[in-house]
């Protein structure tokens, strides 16, 4: 753990994952629940999903608390056919229900070739593609698709809230090389990212968002004025509302207007049930995974050899920045900005738990 | 049949399925093939996907004749499980490897919940929303995404054409209102949009294509000195990455500089292999088809009652569009102007059958 400029402070994966261990079992998760929660989360902040590890603690401790989010879930399968489950997960950590699908999914695909798997009653999860890299360890391809709690993005040419940014992460296993990961939200930029932007004072690009005048909008601070924009306009737009009937409709969670974001809605204590699906599709069931991951190396050796355009001194493959610095936390620590880590540790007074440094 | 204003003529439906059916059968289609291969290219034209219906005859025809496509295939399972299907379409009509994929997809899906399909040796086969919408008629959602035949998108940052346009398409069943039907490209535009506002020598809008040197490109003349570009720029060009990689290199064909694209490749005569897959989600398995489309029917009014930015007049759901022209054209014919009908004559005339008028 070093000192570094900026405030930052670096901190060891194993730290993390057990400091959020022992504050979320000192709030009643199931011991051995705390310690997945801890290292999922604490796998976010390695992959560099800086607004989707252990950042999110204090906000989740504050929703086990009000009744929010349930401790110990019965986390259980509702409906399942041989290739299909549909799982409850009990309003529980978003983190284990995600999990527990995952597995059942891969499990599934083993004797099916493939397996699809619903969620209601879960939670946020943290990045999506920790979920779709689950398969991907188990030689299989991970499809992974959460759909946001609250609804930050209209339908193309409106001007109500009905969608959220609804990332996909799709995770391929290479042989040699980096796997081939995507994980993207289907509007421009991520909610978190314009978070990110007004915390650092920053204006964002044109084409992240625009006001109500259709105009764009660059002033995070006025984002509660505007919208985001989805990628390709009404592609992205299609792509949030296909995710929104695949994620939750189909799983029997609320759409659109019938949807309460815990976080602004009127309860603090309301749940806030967003669906998700895992889909994993196993690879030896349409030939060798050692011939796929071969051939998925020469494409992305092919790719990394390609000529650039001017202003590009590289070509990234999806998932290359987060592999960095990953490779740079492993060894380094994860950076912790002092505003962070004090509320982690005012989270670790109140919850009378060890702080994290 | 009747005569309009520049140059068109409105064509029943029937009468262009059965055109396509005698001039496929006269070039050496099984009969039950050509005309199955007629309806589905009809249909695309009916939905108003004017550059993927009977447009593409007359190469479809010079393909059969040079060997680039098996008049009669033999279309069969190469792998199996019970959730999911290699497909090896022996070269085929793509029209025909596609429906054999999606009706198998449908019968897998009945038992297993859901089912995917993966195709080798298929070829193009017209608008993907054609195939999405085989699992909607038996209240499933079909998913299903095709590799195009060449590659007309570099990787972001980069200068070499080593992915396709790649669309998707995801068809949801609805009760009283139009079914939602997504189907795009994963570049902002579709090649045929370019090679369509060449034809009516109009300059396209900046961020369809970039040149070489990364500005933009707006003369369709000048399309082959740069590139389309990705939806959401690098988030695109990883769907599209994503689905080469589960289109093609899941299922056995060439993919990145392995591919041979029949169009501008050496041989005329080269087999083109692009890869295909389909996804059937049975709706009944994770609970009541009609109460998903109940729920599905409410998301459409609740975005279609919602309230629009200024410069549009109504917001539209994926598909919508689609679905005026099908109403239009069912009621008054599809619209053939009299470039492509003079092209179909000349087929018509060359392989010995009667003409379309």
């Amino acid at each position: 753990m070093t000192a570094q400029a900026d405030d930052v402070t670096r901190v060891p994966e194993a730290d993390i994952a057990s400091f959020i261990h022992r504050v979320l079992a000192a709030v009643g998760l199931r011991d051995a629940d705390a310690r997945v929660v801890g290292e999922l989360m604490a796998e976010g902040d390695l992959n560099g999903a800086d607004t989707h590890g252990v950042f999110r603690l204090p906000q989740y401790v504050k929703r086990i608390e009000t009744g929010g989010i349930n401790p110990a879930p019965d986390i259980r399968v509702e409906r399942e056919q041989s290739a299909m489950a549909l799982v409850n997960g009990d309003n529980g950590m978003g983190h284990l229900v995600a999990k527990f699908a995952a597995d059942l999914a891969v499990e599934k695909a083993r004797h099916s070739g493939v397996a699809w798997v619903g969620i209601n009653h879960g939670n946020h999860s943290g990045p999506a593609s920790i979920y779709a890299k689950i398969p991907m360890r188990h030689d299989m391809v991970g499809i992974y698709v959460a759909t946001g709690n609250g609804n930050h993005l209209p339908p193309w040419g409106g001007t109500e809230l009905l969608l959220g940014t609804n990332p996909i992460a799709i995770a391929v296993p290479a042989l040699d090389e980096p796997d081939v990961v995507l994980d993207m939200a289907t509007t421009v930029a991520a909610f978190g990212k314009v978070k990110t932007a007004l915390q650092r004072g920053e204006t964002m690009p044109e084409g992240w968002m625009i006001g109500r005048d259709g105009m764009p909008l660059t002033d995070p601070a006025k984002a509660g004025e505007g919208f985001l924009l989805p990628i390709g306009g009404p592609k992205g737009y299609g792509l949030s509302l296909m995710f929104a009937l695949l994620g939750r409709t189909l799983n029997g969670c609320a759409v659109g207007r019938d949807i309460v974001d815990p976080d602004t809605g009127p309860d603090p204590d309301s749940t806030s049930n967003p669906g998700q699906f895992i889909v994993a599709v196993d690879i030896a069931a349409f030939g060798g995974a050692e011939t796929f991951k071969r051939a998925v190396d020469k494409l992305i050796r092919d790719i990394k050899s390609s000529p650039t355009l001017p202003g590009f001194d590289e070509i990234l493959l999806p998932g290359e920045q987060s592999h960095r610095k990953r490779l740079d936390r492993e060894k380094n620590g994860i950076p912790i900005r002092a505003t962070l880590m004090r509320a982690l540790d005012k989270t670790a007074d109140e919850v009378g738990v060890a702080r994290l440094r």
